[in-house]
């Protein structure tokens, strides 16, 4: 059973599925209400313990022992409390109707969103960032978060957004990622006259290219564009990218979805930059 | 609206819920039933134009106006029966409850499974193979399905398998690849020998390996060999492997799954194996 810790008080417990705040948490699944909030759900154990290691704050934290899985909840309640968080035990009912999950896990924090703009990206001397345009699955974007945290970048730009990167599915999909990968929303022009500015390349991958990814020089600084799912790379950057590459395909032209295509040409960066 | 085909007869119309097809169409989501009847369901125009593309046979085609997203489905439905599918058509009713995907698109065939053992497996002059390990997520073994077949692959071997190849959610993540890479289910112990007989190399990814996979050759008769996603790589690869390699991780230590990590191995390999 959970205790509570030493710093707080025998937190509110909710049972009804009528409360003001459950349904608060319901209507944040919708894009409009979490934007009017200023705030975004974080479900699940993995993605709030990312959340504190990289002292994101987390206004409000839910909790329903009888859907915990293992045996360290209480420990990263009690953190959570520690680092602010206001504590609400739930039912079980009424946890099942906040969570977005299928099998809720008994942890759900609120965390405030944040907007950086290009100028807050801290480059490292040699900049490597990756540049995504309009992803519009949540589980790519995740994904591509994931991508670009391994391969080290100094930031991912999404332009022209189509998902919102505070969707649940992105939160979840990147696995905590998103507290960590300093993430910037812009548009395309802008983002091509800022990198411009810097001074960095931006190599493009598209299948119409000639020169493989491989045979093209990743070194240096150096931004990454990779377009839409459905789309590709838009007219815009086809016609203002440094240089286009592709990625060799064997088997079926859409065998690589871009999330993959990401996370081949990121990797291939790593291994020239690190040569 | 739906045209018989010029070889064709009026397909049959479902419209009860209870009817004995229907019923065992759902029953097939199960892995027992689907083994008993030796068969599994292609849902969707993307996977049933790749199993037809691949000269798979399709027993039976369901399929439901109702639902259909797009313009070509009655040229395929003609293409199927042409190769032999016997044509069913469902209420939309009946076909929401057959279907497997949430939003489905009106198409579903049933397919029968195949058996291939490893002297099965075609390989090149030079073989390069991915072994992959008690994979249990279906989305990730889709995923390193469509990577393989990106890579050109000789094909796939799984070891002690956890996740059903013919389970709905591999046929949908693998886009219907599952009918061109050469697909084997075996024991790791049994794998290891063979490779040894046809003297393939292995290469092994694992965090604890010194090597860097991109400072490791790669060329040559090959196979990577990756761990499930929970446990990562067996002891018995770790001691059997020729070379253990890692990949170098900038962020979180597990930003990369084992679908990522698979897919950058292979694309290494791919550009070595080029040059």
């Amino acid at each position: 059973m959970y205790s509570v810790s030493s710093v707080g008080h025998p937190p509110e417990k909710i049972t009804s599925l009528q409360n003001p705040r459950v349904k608060h948490l319901v209507k944040l699944r919708d894009r409009r209400p979490r934007d009017e909030a200023g705030v975004f759900m974080v479900e699940g154990y993995r993605q709030i313990r990312r959340a504190l290691e990289k002292d994101a704050t987390l206004q409000e934290l839910y909790f329903c022992p009888d859907w915990f899985l293992g045996e360290n909840e209480n420990a990263l309640i009690n953190q959570a409390e520690e680092a602010g968080a206001l504590l609400i035990e739930l039912s079980k009912d009424a946890f099942a109707k906040v969570a977005y999950r299928e099998r809720p896990d008994g942890l759900l924090a609120l965390a405030p969103q944040w907007k950086r703009s290009l100028d807050d990206l801290t480059l490292a001397e040699v900049p490597f960032l990756l540049v995504v345009e309009a992803i519009e699955k949540p589980g790519n974007l995740g994904t591509i978060l994931r991508g670009a945290d391994a391969a080290g970048c100094d930031g991912v730009i999404i332009c022209d957004p189509v998902t919102d990167v505070f969707n649940p599915n992105v939160v979840r999909a990147s696995t905590g990622v998103l507290f960590s990968v300093p993430l910037v929303v812009s548009e395309s022009e802008q983002v091509h006259a800022w990198l411009k500015t810097k001074g960095i390349r931006t190599v493009a991958t598209t299948p119409a290219a000639e020169k493989l990814y491989t045979d093209t020089d990743l070194c240096g600084p150096m931004a990454i564009i990779m377009g839409s799912e459905q789309y590709g790379l838009s007219d815009f950057w086809l016609n203002n990218a440094d240089q286009p590459v592709r990625i060799p395909m064997a088997g079926q032209a859409d065998s690589l979805n871009v999330a993959m295509a990401t996370i081949i040409t990121l990797f291939e960066a790593v291994r020239q930059r690190a040569s």
